[in-house]
């Protein structure tokens, strides 16, 4: 019986999530009923949505309850199975949340998800929790569905080294868009840029302010941004919005900036009808129904290498904690991901 | 030669419009070239979207100029023809502008429309400058293309009692929804529920602060709102918003209150997120291939006294500026009209 280290919730922020609200625990893995199997954990993936589970505010996402372990999406091994459906061996997707095992039943239908071998699809394992996955699917339904990018435009994304920015930006260059990223550092704009493909990439990091941001998209969006891909909110949204061509549709997504509780005012939605724009939020979660076709495409371009993901890797589930805190902060670079030892 | 007063855009405001940026001119009414009809104009339209034209700003629309006759809406009689098209006595709905008389050539698409007389549709001509023209489509534009409510869902529509306001919560209640109203003033609100049949309306004069009008929505509005059409902007956006819906609808019209150029900020728009709306600006004058069609339905809503549309009628031209600045602080009770001496 192997001891499955856990993180729970063990108290609710006060403004800025802080580690003191984690708890590392550890409990045997508990024994297989019918039906069931027990995963082993290799990747947990972080992401910005869970800081607003970490609320007790009203969502779209019921609140992660105190005590009880951290959700999250986590790709794995079977490594005990009392189920037909599943052979120990086999690679799997889940919610298995944050801890080293978890234990799934094949009765309760898109809980689990078989995945084939790198060897036969040339997609690395944690790919299924990046660009082939949750991340992956944000991006293409909401450039897909909502901003509907026509070859010839300009599609413009936050958090562009992201594991949604990435493939938003690779998904609208495959489109025929001209595709600016915006994102925190040189080194992230140079990953935009050279391994993904941007045509530009600004960071904020240099243009510090509304102006000088402005005037740096007016340069790498020449004829402006006929879709934008929101995902961070605050003053670069505002700035974004300023620049938008008559008729552009909105996508939006993270908002990260709001997640901490700070007020973040839209500082001119007067824009919205000047420039007759169409905003649309989404949640990847409720779109079941454009997974299987984005995840071909998705799969496709992680396969032949023209979405080189990047990946933050932390080691250990103890290491969560702080992982997490630096994702809100902007400090990993791509995909944060914890291994498990 | 007829004298034609006029009314020019003399000088911009700076902040608030104020009376004196307009000018009463007069000057003989122009010789007719063939092909050109002289019209003497029985009411000129008054509409918030003239605020916008009046600064120099980019806007969706070119900026009025400056000595020019204020444009608007205009309905009146042929009275000289050199048109095969009109006939002297043909009444005539166009964009005449704040002016007695104006000409207007039959070689220009869309400049000039003939309308049926009273005694045969049941129609006043001044109504096709309000329930069955630019205001009246511009409802059901936003209502129905882009609200798309369903019967049991709840719509709501801020300066319910204006020209806008009264035909969306007409066409809502025609589609089965619960229909709330936001306006100022008890006569308006008593106007709305009694004449207009709205389920409910909430006085804003009456509910000051965002938590008061929230309560009130919360009552008038037991199931949330799924559909907003908003006319306003400013702090009355910002409490609708806390009560939208999940995937509810928002079409964004008029945001008067952004129109002196004070800033207009929206407090929450992670909302748009958290609640998966969808938020969309549109102008009206870019959608004329669903005229026919609404006014078709708004024609005859207003030909059964179903949409009993309010008018506030000015007299002479001369008090049309008065006229224009009481629209922009909701002085007026329905459509504002000036009928010409």
């Amino acid at each position: 019986m192997p001891i499955n280290q856990q993180i729970v919730l063990d108290n609710r922020p006060v403004g800025d999530a802080v580690a003191s609200n984690f708890k590392l625990i550890s409990s045997p893995a508990p024994q297989l009923k019918d039906g069931e199997v027990l995963v082993k954990h290799h990747y947990l993936s972080l992401d910005p949505y869970m800081r607003g589970r970490m609320n007790d505010s009203k969502s779209y996402a019921a609140a992660q309850a105190l005590g009880e372990v951290m959700i999250g999406g986590t790709v794995g091994e079977v490594v005990e199975s009392k189920s037909a459906k599943y052979a120990v061996g086999d690679k799997v997707v889940g919610m298995g949340g944050w801890q080293e095992y978890s234990v799934a039943s094949d009765s309760v239908v898109g809980v689990l998800r078989k995945v084939p071998d790198e060897s036969v699809t040339q997609i690395p394992l944690s790919a299924y929790l990046g660009s082939v996955g949750m991340p992956g699917v944000t991006a293409w339904y909401g450039l897909v569905k909502i901003c509907q990018p026509k070859a010839g435009e300009t599609v413009c994304v936050t958090a562009a080294s992201g594991a949604v920015g990435s493939a938003v930006g690779v998904l609208a260059k495959a489109r025929g868009c001209r595709v600016v990223g915006i994102a925190g550092g040189k080194d992230k704009c140079d990953y935009v840029v050279n391994e993904l493909g941007f045509d530009a990439c600004i960071d904020y990091k240099e243009h510090t302010d509304g102006k000088a941001l402005s005037k740096a998209l007016k340069e790498a969006a020449p004829n402006g941004i006929d879709c934008y891909f929101e995902n961070v909110g605050g003053w670069i949204m505002d700035t974004v919005l300023l620049r938008m061509n008559a008729f552009g549709r909105m996508a939006i997504c993270g908002m990260i900036a709001g997640y901490n509780g700070a007020p973040m005012p839209l500082a001119n939605p007067a824009l919205i009808l000047i420039n007759r724009l169409k905003v649309e939020g989404f949640i990847v979660s409720e779109h079941m129904e454009v997974w299987p076709e984005a995840l071909q495409e998705l799969g496709t371009l992680v396969a032949t290498k023209k979405l080189k993901a990047r990946e933050s890797i932390a080691s250990g589930i103890a290491s969560a904690p702080e992982a997490f805190l630096g994702l809100l902060k902007g400090k990993n670079f791509g995909k944060q991901l914890v291994k498990m030892n």
